[in-house]
């Protein structure tokens, strides 16, 4: 799946969050339905970078194709919390210059990603969060989503099952090893990594989180350097998996540090941190990560990852089980 | 200042913060106030690893110290936020394991760093905010403080005249440039990185962020890998300073890089994170580490840093101002 051209004009990533996503337990139907959107959101992307727009343009406009569809856990498929709602994260970054904009526990946001940049790009913060993060989006023109909007009946259902398990242990069991990973509950993150034109790079990251979430658990998403990083000296990284080991192990700025001081190029680095670094402590998850040669990685160590990429010249490439499963 | 014996059994430093600390500007008393407190900071520390307790230990019990005192932005020194609250953030980390526990935004919570502590040990997560890390903290039998608590003259009279400024000025200062970064209402945030007798590392940083911060804003000391980090193959961190530069740097974590992909010594590793990385963006603040040979250092690129270092068979050492001032 690595893609090792020597160099194009501009290039994209996505992803749609990685996970026990197995051919076996997945129809034809859902199976298209995921190809078409991670199709869709790749051509958005590809096609602004085409028309010369910055790859912060690309990565935003390529994740709300995802937020805008109930299949990923982002944006209107947000998972529930314990209490019923919804509270999502997002980053983005751009590697031109290193600003960064980041939301944590937003309930009211019909496209976190677009908060994110508004932060980036009109607050002198990096990460708001909950309520304040919303009156800052309120100053700034940006309308609140009532809540049942990302009511969806798979995701309800997903929580409802949670808390059954819960209840029927007697303990709380989320993320404390005794979950049933064999369902796609808990990672569905979107993401996008872009070159444009110029060669600048950007990362953004969109997601709802972990089913049955309590206490404002937040995740890697919007952890500058763990689920998101962008840097054009060395790469833009955008992660998925068990939000917890992804920050333990600062996952997307260890692919730029194995880059920038150990020399190693983008696709050895990008499965050295996902394999013997995120793996070396327990962790599961993926990420995709591009260079300013427009080269692309997207390693995982979990049975799948929803990802596609796409460069000049090509269709656009989606997959979602291991290559040889494919 | 750096501290560069062979090898001791243990070693502990600590940090009040970094920013405009001037000596033309403090006063005899002040100074000796600040002095007194990082020494007992750094005892109470010490002789934690000297009965053989972890760095863990050390580095939570010398920071209780400074948020027990009005003197630092933190406990019950926090400063204000615009709407004339406390939000306070707080990470530790264990560089034996790399488990890490933070909180962001509490505001009833007397020593953040404890709840940080009982976040790692009690919960499957790294990150917990607002209310609910507050909800978390009731749980496991923590008490909740009275906000009254936090509130003390000083750090009233520091948001009084950061809102007269903005009146005066017809809009929001905080962060953008204009404000008086002669004062010392920025930077005030501690921390405290040690080394156990079994060479483990740890790192503890806890803070009530800025003076006037709106929307919830989360600054770099619950980021793992900008504000805090701790790995025994490395170091241990903890940072201060303006937060925003210290997450877009990754600014902990780098030092963590430097070291062990470029192979750079501690002190270098430290004081090119902090002048080529932190102030190549424009930020301006400092940091503490050590390795897990007990060699300390504590660069920062502000006039001043509040910090303090001990080892075995030495008093204990604490600096304010640049070394060529004290």
């Amino acid at each position: 799946m690595d893609h090792a051209t020597t160099h194009v004009p501009f290039a994209i990533a996505v992803h749609g969050g990685a996970g026990a996503i197995r051919k076996e337990k997945m129809t034809p139907e859902k199976e298209t339905q995921y190809q078409e959107r991670l199709v869709a959101s790749l051509q958005v992307g590809f096609e602004l970078l085409d028309s010369g727009r910055s790859a912060i343009d690309a990565v935003c406009k390529a994740v709300n194709v995802m937020e805008d569809s109930p299949l990923f856990n982002a944006g209107i498929g947000a998972v529930y919390t314990h209490d019923g709602g919804h509270e999502q994260d997002a980053c983005v970054m751009d590697g031109s210059n290193l600003a960064v904009g980041a939301v944590a526990g937003v309930r009211h946001i019909r496209n976190p990603i677009d908060l994110a940049r508004l932060v980036m790009q009109d607050s002198p913060h990096v990460l708001l969060c909950g309520d304040g993060a919303e009156q800052f989006a309120v100053l700034h023109g940006m309308s609140l989503e009532e809540t049942s909007y990302f009511d969806t009946k798979h995701r309800r259902t997903q929580l409802d099952k949670a808390i059954a398990r819960e209840e029927e242990q007697g303990k709380v069991l989320f993320g404390d090893g005794n979950l049933d990973h064999s369902s796609d509950e808990k990672y569905g993150t979107v993401g996008a990594v872009a070159m444009d034109r110029e060669g600048n790079l950007a990362a953004a990251t969109s997601t709802g989180g972990m089913t049955n979430k309590r206490w404002m658990r937040i995740g890697d998403t919007p952890v500058i350097g763990a689920g998101t990083y962008a840097n054009n000296q060395s790469c833009a990284v955008s992660a998925t998996g068990h939000g917890e080991f992804i920050m333990r192990s600062v996952l997307a700025f260890e692919v730029h540090a194995l880059m920038t001081y150990k020399g190693l190029p983008l696709a050895e680095a990008a499965r050295t941190a996902v394999n013997d670094r995120l793996g070396a402590i327990g962790g599961t998850g993926g990420l995709i990560a591009i260079n300013s040669r427009g080269q692309i990685a997207l390693p995982f160590n979990t049975p799948g990852m929803y990802r596609g990429w796409m460069v000049p010249g090509c269709e656009p490439s989606v997959g979602i089980y291991r290559e040889d499963d494919e």
